[in-house]
């Protein structure tokens, strides 16, 4: 008799992202005349850059030729796009990372979910509350929590709230935790994370053999050269940290797939007799056992973002968004909402006002102003009584949300 | 301190694929003179055809226009692919299958091998022995079985032997199993299953409240009308039978990626009191929760397969790797093999001659003949003594392969 992974069973009904889309198309169908503006889901609306389209129709083009044609690639991907990550998102910023070290995947979503694989049942995980939900979701289903609390907590997991008093920054943990999730800039608080902040993390970890799981998706929105871009712009961080990063917000790839996972060589983890183990040849297993690489002309896609014209273009896409972060910012102040956020990251986090909760505020929102944002309490219950705007809109679109939403009755 | 995942250190040191890679390599760079014909990985060689390359351009133009440009699209796939698979793969040949039992995904590989999460870690599986080892693999990862014993089985899987005897169709087990991994047309004995094999297998799930795990990547390689493509043809399968497949030997994908589960309504699983849960929900789970959809460009191309062209096109691609593995199977059986399946599917199995291991044959066919095939005995102990050579390269060196294999000294 086949048995089902009860764990499966603890989990809250659905995963934020497809619950705002039922509510969203309930709402289109009941009002089919109304433009409804989506600031919900993180997704991004420019189209792909001319350098990165050009290599994507070359890479098609050599798939239709027998001489050029390419089947099976190396699951961790092809040396000239892990070169080109090495070199430029790594070496040129001083940190030691090598092409050895990346594992080009589909997205950052599977990575930081299929992470937990390699690692046994009995670590404790700690992640920000409020944090991007995959990271709770996929611990959940791994089988390393009890149920679900009535505050929204899961038994198990250790939460490190983020809010206004530690400015959206979680403190170090009290109790024993073993992989620790981080997210900078942080989804959905837009907050980041400086040197010293990162530091103490990285210490932390190499003082109690812990790894930190270190989610980069945003690091592109990053201006301030003050800001680390990664975490490897830490001493010892190559002893301790994975990162994830994708090219979805990067370049505009979540409709064309492509994201990596860096391991250095000294991260390790521990068998239970207490022998380490480096962590990385563990996902490579698990990688080439379970995962057959990514299309070849979306890797080609993916290099061409670091040629000159698509480092130029994509610094011109990036800095769209960040415009619209700070109309965002501004406008939403101006409306009297405490803002947080949208510096340095696409995503602009406000409070409520006259103590809505979040989901009360995404309806109010939906039926009066229709704009869709993101409950703030989807993220963690720390994040309840806030709401998350995404600032990947267009331009048109971006004002007249913040107008509809100045306009609206409290 | 963070731990690992034990299970990891029951694997063997290598998966097969990056074994014979490994091997290769090491000829290749001390003899860079020699012609290596490649027959090992079943890696396709020939060309996307006009009508998925035209698709695939079509779908990465649309990336390049704000007006067409594709974010996140849904997780389980885009509407007109798994309509077009329903109708066509299904519908059309009598099975009752859906547009919403299809998940459209980015290989089989990851499929079958991420299919077990879903699933409790007291389930028994069963699997062909041979068999490809990715169903093995994942379950030693998932701390379903103890060591692999000195025969090379892992405590915890039933193996169910393939050989001569049984035509290399497995028997019926004759112990408690839960999950039943079946792969027709077989990787990597070639071998088909008929209608009243598979019924045997649907009944007996049905009556053991087992699911059937079954891979049908191959069968686009099916001629014999006779010959169900697909489990769903038999009565009783939408009740307990899950459905792998594959456009890498399709239709080329092997480099460009795209594949798809099918999970019908009435396929149940059990918690531990005995309640019955429909599978599918649970994979919906996981699917958007660990998941992000497929490139859309790579679906575009996908559901250029089912066009009146993509049809016509790619049969004559199978076509022509049918030719191979006959021009295969008769010179190896005229080179005095003992040769199998080859016929509605791309594998040509054979026995080793004068008692050679099948890693033993393996060199020497490197080394003398400059050929590359897979060893049987990496798809399990069984298949020790057997050798599997792909039809998928092309015809000049399959003609050429087979010419230096019959001047094989002895």
């Amino acid at each position: 008799m086949a048995s089902i992974n009860e764990n499966y069973l603890k989990l809250k009904a659905g995963y934020l992202f497809p619950e705002i889309g039922r509510r969203v198309k309930q709402f289109t169908e009941a009002n089919p005349d109304k433009k409804v503006i989506r600031m919900g889901i993180g997704d991004v609306t420019q189209p792909l850059t001319p350098a990165i389209i050009k290599a994507f129709h070359e890479g098609v083009d050599e798939m239709s030729n027998v001489a050029t044609f390419k089947g099976y690639g190396p699951e961790q991907g092809y040396e000239f796009l892990r070169e080109a990550i090495a070199k430029n998102d790594y070496q040129a910023r001083g940190a030691n990372i090598k092409a050895d070290d990346i594992f080009i995947s589909d997205g950052s979503k599977c990575d930081t979910g299929n992470i937990q694989e390699i690692f046994g049942n009995d670590n404790i995980i700690a992640l920000g509350d409020p944090v991007y939900p995959v990271y709770a979701d996929t611990t959940v289903m791994s089988g390393k929590t009890g149920s679900c609390n009535e505050n929204g907590y899961f038994d198990g997991i250790v939460y490190m709230p983020c809010n206004e008093a530690n400015g959206f920054v979680p403190d170090l943990p009290s109790q024993k935790v073993d992989l620790i999730f981080l997210c900078f800039p942080n989804n959905p608080t837009g907050t980041v994370a400086t040197k010293e902040v990162l530091k103490k993390w990285v210490d932390y970890a190499l003082a109690n053999n812990c790894i930190i799981l270190y989610d980069a998706a945003y690091q592109a929105y990053i201006t301030d050269p003050a800001i680390p871009r990664t975490i490897y712009e830490i001493e010892g961080a190559e002893n301790c940290a994975i990162e994830f990063r994708s090219f979805s917000k990067t370049a505009g790839f979540t409709g064309t797939r492509c994201a990596f996972i860096v391991i250095p060589d000294g991260v390790k983890a521990y068998d239970s007799s207490g022998n380490a183990y480096p962590v990385k040849p563990l996902w490579n297993r698990r990688h080439t056992t379970k995962f057959n690489g990514v299309s070849y002309p979306v890797q080609k896609a993916a290099a061409a973002i670091y040629s000159e014209e698509g480092k130029k273009e994509t610094a011109e896409v990036i800095a769209f968004y960040l415009e619209n972060a700070r109309i965002m910012r501004e406008s939403l102040e101006s409306s009297g909402f405490n803002v947080f956020g949208g510096v340095n990251a696409p995503y602009v986090w406000v409070k409520t006002k006259g103590g809505l909760k979040s989901w009360e505020f995404f309806d109010k929102l939906l039926n009066e102003a229709n704009v869709v944002g993101t409950p703030g309490s989807g993220f963690g219950p720390s994040g309840e009584g806030y709401f998350r705007f995404s600032a990947f809109a267009d331009r048109e679109s971006t004002i007249e949300a913040m107008e509809r939403i100045k306009n609206l009755k409290e």
